[in-house]
């Protein structure tokens, strides 16, 4: 593996064996595994999980870490090419990726969407250029589209759960204060769809997902053997699901109006997850969300602070993953 | 031990024990005693200090730190419960605290008072609450009321200049530009009485601090043997001492008015300590600080410079104490 | 060797051991050479190869390094004697510099020009204060006037590339938003200078470097048996060249006068280093440039983007000459 950009990039073999790999490290410890290996972190972006987890990966498999946050501490950075460079931005990406390349052994980048420009955003291209100008292993940290960390992790959390391989998934839209980025929900519905569920969008009437990011999906099920439909049906979806995930994402019919998005939203304050959500859902269906979650915004307490939960598990698996993801890219020894 | 969170939680064979390998530590490295362990470092608020020795620590021990400063690279937390998270806020430490103690073997965390509510303060929730959300072993890196670390590495720091264990310790109030927590005082005033100390309070007639911080002090004196108390009289408090300790506070009587305390300060620019405070003191009276300390504000140039001065003293203690408490939290073996 | 503070500090002998010796871990790892040994690194300014390849540095030695950023996360410090401390800064360098010195074994510090005070600028007088102060070997991350890392990083990078050593080196100014510090041209002209190299100071007339930066290098020329002048005739400066390094600065004559500094500049644009530059250069002349670059206002993308540009190879020299000096200071076992 040379790198780790998106789920959609790996074939089946190779996230069983990613899977298979976090499982054996969870229940076998590899302390020395990735010794004297050392991993960059350029978060462009906040992190709580991702800047906790990958550090406790590396150091649990032996290596170490380097956390760069341009704007803070270190100069902000320029990613458009050809520009002149008179601005805010002291330094280009087109230098400090291949500068920060010869120091580590790989190099992870969060890279949010912009948020304004709904086909740029869709094309991902940020972090794509910024992975192309990189000569090491690269990971995807979440870029405008992806965030295969999280989906992986989500994937180990349904295996652990038990949650039926040919389960209903469904991904609901969820209220927020802002208009959140696509990538946790087109790599959540991907994800999956890959492993053969049976998945609603469930979301309200201004809020379909992009036809690319649910063409990618429906890609993924026709291999697997899963499906993937949208509906803005409450009830319909949850009948029966054996998952709610709760996640919040812009509307692409308003992408970077942030004044019609917030005039939408005004009335969609009952797509709170509670816990009557969950009266017609299978008996085991468990709540999920990637985390940081807005309480009582998105879901309420009564479901966060229930046996239902299962974000905290989701969150614990992040590292699992992780560590296997940076075994693979850094050929771990055992 | 399962957590550090205060000296008060201590019995006297504790403290001593760790007294005691924090000397043993000093003396002998043990760089592997905590190999492959993770601490993380969860900072609401600046630090130098304890930032850079709880890093020293591990390392020495040959574990290794995430540092973590919500706000900043992280998202900010929410502490309070059952809030409707529409704010700055982007995630709940009921989520955060959890997830963290996946990643890490035991979590650190700062949280200052709040400056505004005495009684919420005293109460010292805001900390308890987050380390009651841990699973993992946590330590108080400066709570509302205690700041454990600086206590302890306070008494060896007395230990290891010989001030004698029935010594006079005489906790000093000084000027400082802002309205300071009682974490310190509280924690040094109960420290210095649990060495069994004849300790002397001595402030302004408007900063007696509350009696639950004199009471806990009390209690601690009562077992070993010290006393308690206080006075605003100068001449009668250093006499004999054989350690000033320098430390402003707010008011306990105008707690969360800024104004009426700038107000009152006005007249107080005279507790400055200097060296002339040392005068009637015993011949080996040292000063002490737990830092930072504002130079010319709260004591002198001349008192700093001088061989007086014991905090860098103090502040190395803080790396051998801390390392003491990692390896009993952590099980460190030799 | 004690401190890296200026290679103007070394003998010819101690700077061909470092090269040496940088040129040996490139080649082959010593992963345990510093185990357990702790690197503290304190930026007063921002950093993106310093702060990187300092961590790197050590991990790929074995030890682990401490970050600390005064105003973000750590008090902001105070740096002059004698004052009352009563404003921002919480802390003073009087205090902060040996008490980290008791945590570390060896101390990193930046702390960039003032910008405002020519004459104490020159004295680099803030960086030296710090380290005298520092009872541990203290390596200069760039002080007011000097950038020694840099400059031992680029004298490995002209070894690298075959640029003889009695070449002609001409060191540029080139355009900028900013005028910026003296730092980087007097080290490069310095060493350069030491390397034996003829060394060209190309800029407009108002930019000429002051003469105790050109008496520095003049007498590292003496010993070398190189020679340093000073044009603002492009063509004759360029003519055969060996070497083009673009740098920009702040005018002497106008120092921390930001007004007139730019109205001067408003005429300099076509100080932006394109390849027309290299048309009467020595057939292997290459451009370096210490980075962050500004692309296409101090330099084009057609001359970083070409096989011309030596600046990657520049920052992955650091890690490599670094890696030298803290193997040094810290008596690195092999």
């Amino acid at each position: 593996m040379k790198r780790f950009h998106s789920l959609a990039e790996l074939d089946p073999e190779e996230v069983a064996a990613l899977l298979a790999l976090a499982t054996r490290l969870e229940a076998a410890p590899e302390p020395s595994a990735l010794a004297g290996r050392i991993l960059g972190l350029l978060f462009f972006n906040p992190s709580l999980r991702t800047l906790a987890s990958m550090q406790a990966a590396m150091a649990r498999l032996g290596g170490s870490s380097i956390v760069l946050t341009p704007g803070s501490g270190t100069w902000k950075l320029e990613t458009r090419d050809g520009v002149v460079m008179d601005g805010e931005a002291a330094e280009h990406v087109r230098e400090a990726i291949p500068v920060l390349a010869g120091y580590v052994d790989a190099l992870g980048i969060r890279a949010f969407a912009g948020g304004s420009d709904l086909a740029a955003d869709l094309a991902d291209s940020g972090f794509g250029e910024m992975a192309a100008a990189c000569p090491v292993p690269t990971v995807n940290l979440e870029s405008a589209l992806d965030h295969p960390c999280q989906a992986l992790g989500d994937w180990k959390t349904l295996d652990d759960l038990g949650i039926p391989g040919n389960g209903k998934f469904v991904l609901s839209w969820a209220n927020h204060p802002k208009p959140l980025p696509l990538a946790v929900p087109a790599a959540v519905v991907h994800m999956a769809a890959a492993r053969g569920m049976e998945v609603v969008v469930l979301r309200p009437d201004d809020y379909a997902l992009p036809e690319p990011v649910l063409e990618r999906a429906r890609r993924a099920a026709a291999v697997s053997g899963g499906s993937v439909r949208e509906t803005s049906d409450r009830a319909e979806a949850l009948e029966a699901t054996t998952a709610i995930y709760g996640k919040s994402w812009a509307s692409p019919l308003h992408y970077g109006d942030a004044e019609s998005e917030a005039r939408l939203r005004r009335g969609l304050a009952d797509w709170c997850i509670d816990l009557d959500w969950f009266d017609a859902a299978a008996p085991g269906c468990r709540f999920f969300h990637c985390l940081p979650v807005r309480r009582n915004v998105v879901v309420t307490d009564a479901v966060l602070d229930s046996p239902r939960s299962a974000v905290i598990g989701q969150a614990h698996n992040r590292m699992w993953v992780q560590m296997a993801v940076l075994h693979r890219l850094l050929g771990g020894v055992r």
